[in-house]
C-alpha cells in the first residue's frame, strides 16, 4: 500500500516522506492499541483492523509537512498526526456503517462492521475518537499545557457538528436535496476541510505562529481541501475500485450533487488544477522547507486513489 | 421530570440542588445547541432531542456537589457538568441504537434513531461527543491551560476504550460469557464507574487538591459507583417502567449477569448500602460542605428510576 503510493510520484522527498510517515504512523497505533488480555479484547482488535496498514496517511504527512516550517520536533508532530489520524479513522468505521455509506470495503479490507460486527464497529470508533483527545492531552504531545489545550480546541471544533460531523449531516442531506455549487463546497469545506485545516493550524500552534501571520497556510489548507475533494469525485466517477480499496461510483448512484456531477468532468479538471496552483501561491512567502508541502499539493490531484 | 425527582428526596438540600443544576444544564444546553439555519438543523434537533429536558443530571450534580468542598466557581463547575452530560448523553444514542440495546425509549420520549433516524442519531452522538471536548477546552471553563489539559485528559480516559467504551465492549461480551461477580464489578467500573469518577476527580482538579489527598474522594466515586450500578439492576428488576422511562427486565431477556442475577435481590440491597455506608464514610475528613455528597449517595439507592 505504502510502497504503491510511493512508487507513484515523481517528487523523491514526498516519496520519502510518505513512506515514513505511513511506517512512523502505524508503529504509533501498534503500541497505542495494544490488545489487553480481558473481555476488551476484541474492542481493540477492531481499532487495529480500522487503524492499521492501510490510508495514505494524508493529514499526518500534512502535519509534518507544515512542521518543517517551524522545525517542530519529529516525535511531537507525530503525536499531532496519530491524533487526527484516530478522528479520520474514526469517521471513516462510522461512514461505513449500514446506516450510513453501507460500505463493504475499505483500504481493500472488510469494513470494520463486516470484520466485527455492527455493535463492535460503533464502539470502535468511538473508541478511537476519544484515543485522539487522549493523545492531544499528554504531555508528550506539546510540553505547553496552553499549546495542548489550544490544540484540543481546534481539533473538537474541526471534528464535530461545526466542522466534520456538521458536513456529513449535509452530505445525507445531499442525497434529498438539490444542493448546488456553493451549498457542496460548503459541506466539502465541513466535511474534509475542517480536519485538514486543523492539520496545517494545529504545527502553526505548535510553531508559535501568531494568528495573524496564518492567513497563507489558512488559503493553502482551503484549496488543497477543496482540490482533493474535486480528485475524489473525479476518482469516483474514473477511478480503478482495486486501487481505491473501495467501492466507487456511489455518488451517482444516490443521486448526490458532486462537483463533478455540477462542473462536469473537464471543468472539475480544470477547477482541481486552478485550486491547486492557487495553494502554491499561497505559500510564496516561504522557501524552500515548504517544497514538501508544495509536492502535497500536486499530489492531491494526482493521485490514483 | 425534575419536580419527580425533587419531590422523591425528604431531603431539602439535595432536592434544591437536584432542581438547580437541572434548570442550569438544560438552560446551557439550548445555547450550546443553538440550531443553525442550513442543512445541519436536523443534527442540532437531534441533539437537543436527546440532551435536553430528561434525565437525572447525576453528574453534573456530583460536579456540583464536590465543588462545594473547594468552593469551585459556579459557572465553571456548570460547564465541566455540562461536558460531562454531553459524553453521557452520547453513550446513550449510540447505546440505543439497534445494533447495540435497540431501546425505543428514553427519559419518557422515542430514542433518537426513532425520532430521526439511524445515521442521524450515529452522528448526534459523534456530535456531542465532540462538544464535551470543546467545552473543556475553553478558556471560559479555567483560566489555567494545565487544569484545562488535566480536565481533557481525565475525560478522554474514562471515556475511551479503557474506561466507558471498554465497558460497554465488555458489557456486550456478558450476553454471551458467563461472567463472575469480579468481571461484572469491574465491567461496571469502567461501563459507569470511570465517568462518575471523572465527575469527582474533575472538581478536585479544579480545587487543586494534590493527587495524594484525593484517596478519600476516589473511594467515595468508587462505592457510589457500584451502588448506582447495583441499583440499576435492582430496578431493571423490580422498577416501574413508567416512572424509568425506559424498557426494563433486558438485562434477564439477555441473558447477562448483573450484580442482582449473581447475588440475588437481598444480598444486592444489602450489598448497595453496605456501599453506600462506606461511600460516607470516605468523607468523614470533610464537614457540612460535604452534606450534599453524602445525601447524594443515599440518593443513589433509594432512588426510582
Amino acid at each position: 500500500m505504502t510502497v504503491r503510493d510511493a512508487a507513484m510520484t515523481g517528487n523523491a522527498m514526498l516519496r520519502d516522506a510518505m513512506q515514513a510517515i505511513a511506517e512512523d504512523i502505524d508503529a504509533a497505533f501498534d503500541i497505542l492499541l495494544t490488545v489487553p488480555d480481558d473481555p476488551r479484547r476484541r474492542l481493540f482488535e477492531a481499532m487495529r483492523h480500522a487503524a492499521m496498514g492501510g490510508g495514505k496517511r494524508l493529514r499526518p504527512l500534512l502535519v509534518r509537512a507544515t512542521g518543517k516550517l517551524f522545525s517542530l520536533d519529529r516525535e511531537q508532530m507525530i503525536r499531532v498526526g496519530l491524533a487526527v489520524e484516530c478522528i479520520h479513522v474514526y469517521s471513516l468505521v462510522h461512514d461505513d456503517l449500514p446506516a450510513m455509506d453501507d460500505d463493504d470495503l475499505r483500504h481493500g479490507k472488510p469494513t470494520v462492521h463486516l470484520a466485527f460486527d455492527e455493535a463492535t464497529a460503533i464502539l470502535a470508533g468511538d473508541g478511537l475518537h476519544d484515543l485522539a483527545f487522549e493523545i492531544l492531552a499528554d504531555e508528550r504531545t506539546h510540553p505547553d499545557p496552553f499549546v495542548r489545550c489550544e490544540l484540543l480546541r481546534l481539533m473538537a471544533r474541526a471534528s464535530g457538528p461545526h466542522g466534520m460531523a456538521g458536513g456529513q449531516m449535509m452530505d445525507i442531506a445531499a442525497e434529498t436535496a438539490a444542493f448546488d455549487l456553493s451549498t457542496v463546497t460548503r459541506l466539502q469545506q465541513l466535511k474534509t476541510g475542517a480536519i485538514i485545516g486543523f492539520c496545517v493550524e494545529a504545527a502553526a500552534v505548535m510553531g508559535r505562529l501568531p494568528p495573524e501571520g496564518r492567513t497563507g497556510l489558512h488559503g493553502y489548507a482551503r484549496d488543497i481541501g477543496l482540490a482533493f475533494q474535486i480528485a475524489d469525485d473525479l476518482l469516483d466517477v474514473e477511478g480503478d475500485a482495486g486501487l481505491a480499496g473501495k467501492a466507487l461510483g456511489k455518488d451517482a448512484a444516490a443521486g448526490k450533487q458532486t462537483f463533478v456531477s455540477l462542473l462536469g468532468v473537464e471543468q472539475a479538471r480544470r477547477q482541481a488544477r486552478m485550486l491547486v496552483d492557487q495553494a502554491k501561491a499561497h505559500l510564496r512567502g516561504y522557501d524552500a522547507r515548504a517544497d514538501l508541502l508544495r509536492a502535497i499539493a500536486d499530489y492531491v490531484i494526482e493521485r490514483d486513489r
